[in-house]
């Protein structure tokens, strides 16, 4: 069998697996370990341009117009992630291809990682085990007194399957959930707000967690951010632009705001480091999504999907067997009529 | 009104908000404060012993026989715990001494803490915020892969108050929950094990919240973390000598157990030095059933329940009301036939 060239940008978090998996199948091209323009990344490979067919690609490297422009025969670009930002999905589907995301299969990993950080916010669970490791063995183990978690009215922007998935999750604590999306959704018994202002002053936590576009860049402003208030605390696990990080960080600083979980910042890998002495604060290294049992399943699903498109050329259409009844898989192919991806 | 004298044995989370509160109808004899003997402290107080019908009282320090002894008029003992092995049950019981446990009360807190360390050792949150915070902020934010929440076996050792909210929460992560506790309860839909090590033996993760008795004292002993295995995690939100800590720290520093989230220690305030280096194991100062929330709902408890006691001597039967509709709380009097408390 002929080995397939498999343009590979940034590094998905599934690659060193999916690679020893599958190197008698493809000739991976990996672009996110050369510092040479792509032209002549792929002269020092032997690879024409226009052989490469599909991509591999994730949110570390954006995969631009410019890139596109170099490769005449792209017609399949995957992504690992659930948000697409990243992909120039205009310029795809101007051109017809199909871009596929199977990130939504790691939505329950994500709306661990929110309820993690909730918890950890209020509870000064990462705090405290600091002060703990720093603490005298003789001295009484003080601490000051949390705001409880059930009771507490969550809003959650972007009820996706990730959103989906963190609900679920707080109905189980009491919480009070409601959300903020672009349209309300049928059959859903959170309350619905079409304003994310409306939904700050009414909520004591937001969790963050819908794709990040033009229109949601900084959906949370310094507006929304003192509409939560000074014991309001948000949860990020969607994209770092998602939020205009300066004004978090001065809210923060400030106490204009009670604390933050954040799992994504807006230009990783930079944490804005006036974080670092705050206490009501946790930083995670854009770590939610990312399980060992989810990557198995992704890598197999990744496969399955190159193999389709390799073996049949036109669209995609594959409707993966996921066994595990917690996946979600959302196949969201391009072209379609929007711009967007159809989750938030 | 007369103020009526209350002997305050360690500090309760709540006292310092409850004596402001109520100063106008007790006198407070805190002798948490004081190093002197107890009769001693009380002639400092200008009380007599005799005078001492009622105690509100805390683990932090144990209401033994001895000081029991030295108050022939007492007949009430209130605790904010869920816990109460820091009281000398049996002798409460031969005496007539009517024992009051408002904690279960605070048993959601305690479970959203026991959901908060099982996804922070998990997900390594507390490991990975510390790492964050050292970062070099031009240096990618890489992280370890973890293991999967949603799937894992959870075991939960007594199922009372505590274990039934753990029980509820981990459901939403689709978890499968087992338990054991003294005897199979009717109408739980999780699976049942009389032996620890077996429940053990089927479980990814195990969670500590049964009380502490003769009985239930080191319940998780080197045999139970073998059987847990290499890979499996430990949560205790119970008391510290539920686990034989020393076996504990060997276990993980070994590398022979996963992890663990520990908000209870054998030897409190003690914290195992052994445990500051590892990134496995996350350590909390017994912060768990200690909301805002909470606190106030159990000064409203204990001075309703006390109010009753000194209305009316004979046994309390206070039936309190509570508003908050994920309070369950048990008022578990003695005597009983039991020596144990009811709630495992």
């Amino acid at each position: 069998m002929e080995l397939q060239p498999l343009l590979v940008l940034g590094l998905p978090s599934i690659f060193p697996a999916f690679e020893t998996l599958n190197s008698h199948k493809y000739i991976f091209l990996k672009a996110f370990s050369s510092k040479l323009p792509l032209l002549q990344f792929l002269a020092t490979k032997n690879v024409a341009p226009s052989s490469i067919r599909a991509i591999l690609c994730d949110p570390r490297q954006a995969l631009t117009v410019d890139i596109l422009g170099l490769l005449p025969a792209v017609g399949f670009v995957l992504t690992t992630t659930a948000g697409m930002d990243h992909i120039d999905l205009s310029e795809c589907r101007r051109r017809g291809i199909q871009v596929v995301s199977i990130g939504s299969l790691a939505a329950d990993d994500v709306a661990d990682m929110a309820i993690g950080l909730l918890i950890d916010v209020l509870y000064k669970i990462s705090a405290n085990n600091r002060r703990v490791r720093k603490c005298v063995a003789s001295k009484p183990l003080n601490f000051t007194m949390a705001p409880k978690l059930g009771g507490k009215r969550v809003g959650i922007i972007g009820l996706g399957s990730i959103g989906g998935e963190v609900g679920k999750r707080l109905e189980a604590f009491d919480c009070k959930v409601m959300y903020h999306s672009r349209n309300e959704k049928p059959f859903v018994p959170y309350h619905y707000y079409s304003n994310v202002v409306d939904l700050a002053t009414n909520c004591d936590a937001l969790v963050v967690c819908c794709p990040l576009t033009k229109q949601t860049r900084h959906i949370l402003n310094r507006e929304v951010m003192l509409a939560l208030g000074k014991d309001g605390v948000i949860v990020n696990v969607g994209r770092g632009p998602l939020i205009d990080e300066k004004e978090l960080v001065h809210c923060l600083v400030q106490g204009e705001i009670g604390g933050a979980g954040l799992d994504v910042f807006e230009n990783e890998p930079r944490v804005p480091n006036e974080l670092f002495a705050l206490d009501n604060v946790v930083l995670s290294p854009h770590a939610g999504a990312h399980t060992k049992e989810s990557c198995q399943v992704k890598c197999e699903l990744v496969a399955a999907s190159l193999e389709a498109f390799f073996a049949t050329k036109p669209r995609i259409s594959v409707q993966p067997v996921i066994e595990e009844r917690h996946f979600y898989p959302s196949f969201e192919c391009l072209p379609a009529s929007s711009g967007e991806p159809a989750y938030a």
